[in-house]
């Protein structure tokens, strides 16, 4: 199957042109609930038709918190109005609707269900369903699959001690870094920093990339996946001052201990011998180092990391 | 915030007990619609109240289609039972509701909202909505945030040779790396594989992980997060056939040719770089090399990547 770029792009490509055409002249009409010529059906109170608005990929979008006149519909004139504006749209070679619906009208997902759309993904207070219209299978792209957790290893190199905790109500109380999931738009170093700080009272600094673990049908996220990364952090301050509701123990240890002890994870342990062989052959052996970047469509900044390069390979070549 | 880990850690622990009892002895008589003694409000038709299953983070989940006695109820008359049982659970001391609602049921997610529910999720044929009802701010973890895309740098050491392509329909027509989304529990390097044969016609086998781009609101993720990996892949064939309607051009660069072009991304480049540097020095130098462990709690198997240790490192330490 096509990732979703290909997807889109492919999509793009194949309705490019007729649908470059009709959205022009259906935005210059502009999107809406029409009242002429062709009806959904012969009820007077049904007149008119459900518009959408086209997409650069030859979908069609029908947001119906914008349709006033959709308000006092019940779902059975709703199916009947969607399945006229479906017709019209098959005839039209459009290759996808999408419904955007707020969640106090959901009373018109049922019947959406009934021609065919189902859940694309939902939030809050609205949510959003697709149809495939095009040939084959859906080249429609997926919604997010992976929940992002970060671990921070704060290290002190000038006493070789690792910030390190033990959470409460797990059935071994093994010994592994603070960390925790993400906030939405949060940069891994930073959720690092946050959780380390929340877990255990002590400020650190983001200092480079250690691990990435891929997990799936994870049930603490929902049967989605899971993308666990662990950061190496600077102290910058040493008092622990640790959540007693998340944690039972949280201590400095010695970082040969750690990367020793039998009572401690997989991940903690090789984590603990990358950071010994680190403090003893230099970081740069074991970092992924961040750089922030212009994003080339978007305009957006992103943060790309990897291993660091000597001098000689970093004089810019490429868009830099 | 805490991350969800910690969230239902703490939610565990300070519910742990009158939950668990309380779960076995509901466990015992059954989730359900049970006709009895309490009656959510004085029509008879609906007589009984709406049960649910306790989990044991002290919540509460319902869902709906196990429910037969909810099948045949307005709205409203749901709206009447969804409210009572709200008052129920907050006297019980849950923390939280969870109702699973099948997309042709959806004509109750109006009432709940009403209620104060909102969306957690939706997927396909069913959507979940929550309503936080312990003290302060929700502690519930939210869902997925990411999507997964990954490319291949297939690297021909023989040839110093690699394999990029230039997309169709881009503003601008740039070398890359070919690649696209994961698929739902698809593991990284087979995603890489995988995209680089569908988009070029190119065997390959997965070698190591070179670097990850984080990337926010990204509009081809329905505004959510975008994690991008770059794999290092080892080619098994060299003939390309590369796929017409995703891609403009398609062929084996001199790999120092790419590292200087302008006519590329910021990434393509530096990874470019990076292989140029593993080419002469070593892919020691660069690879983030993979291992499979066995996760600790659930049994489940995961991948773990990071920079290799030497031998002297690599003696079993910790639970491994």
């Amino acid at each position: 199957m096509l990732g979703a770029t290909e997807k889109l792009g492919a999509a793009m490509r194949w309705l490019w042109r007729p649908v470059g055409l009709q959205a022009a002249l259906l935005r210059a009409g502009g999107a809406g609930f029409r009242t002429e010529a062709r009806t959904a059906s012969g009820s007077p109170r049904e007149a008119g038709e459900l518009q959408g608005e086209l997409d650069r990929f030859g979908g069609v979008s029908v947001h119906l918190a914008r349709h006033r006149a959709l308000h006092g519909l019940d779902a059975a004139a709703f199916r009947r109005l969607l399945q006229a504006a479906i017709k019209r749209w098959r005839s039209e070679g459009r290759v996808a609707a999408w419904l955007h619906i707020p969640i106090l009208q959901s009373h018109f997902i049922a019947p959406a269900a009934s021609l065919g759309f189902c859940f694309h993904h939902a939030e809050s207070h609205s949510s959003t369903l697709t149809l495939w219209l095009g040939e084959g299978p859906s080249r429609l792209p997926g919604y997010a699959t992976h929940q992002v957790g970060v671990a921070g290893a704060v290290f002190d190199d000038s006493t070789r001690k690792v910030l390190v905790v033990q959470d409460r109500n797990k059935l071994k109380n093994m010994w592994k870094f603070p960390g925790g999931l993400s906030e939405p738009g949060e940069d891994i170093g930073d959720t690092a920093v946050r959780e380390v700080f929340e877990e255990t009272g002590v400020k650190s600094e983001f200092r480079s990339l250690l691990s990435i673990r891929q997990q799936h049908r994870n049930p603490e996220a929902f049967g989605k996946s899971d993308m666990y990364l662990i950061c190496r952090l600077q102290p910058r301050s040493f008092t622990i001052n640790f959540c007693q509701q998340e944690c039972l123990k949280c201590e400095w240890m010695d970082l040969e201990k750690l990367a020793k002890t039998e009572n401690t994870t997989p991940i903690t342990s090789r984590v603990a011998r990358l950071l010994l062989y680190g403090h003893r052959e230099g970081f740069d052996k074991i970092d992924l180092s961040m750089e922030e970047l212009p994003a080339v469509y978007t305009g957006l900044f992103y943060k790309l990391y990897h291993r660091g390069l000597p001098e000689s390979y970093r004089t810019t070549m490429g868009v830099d």
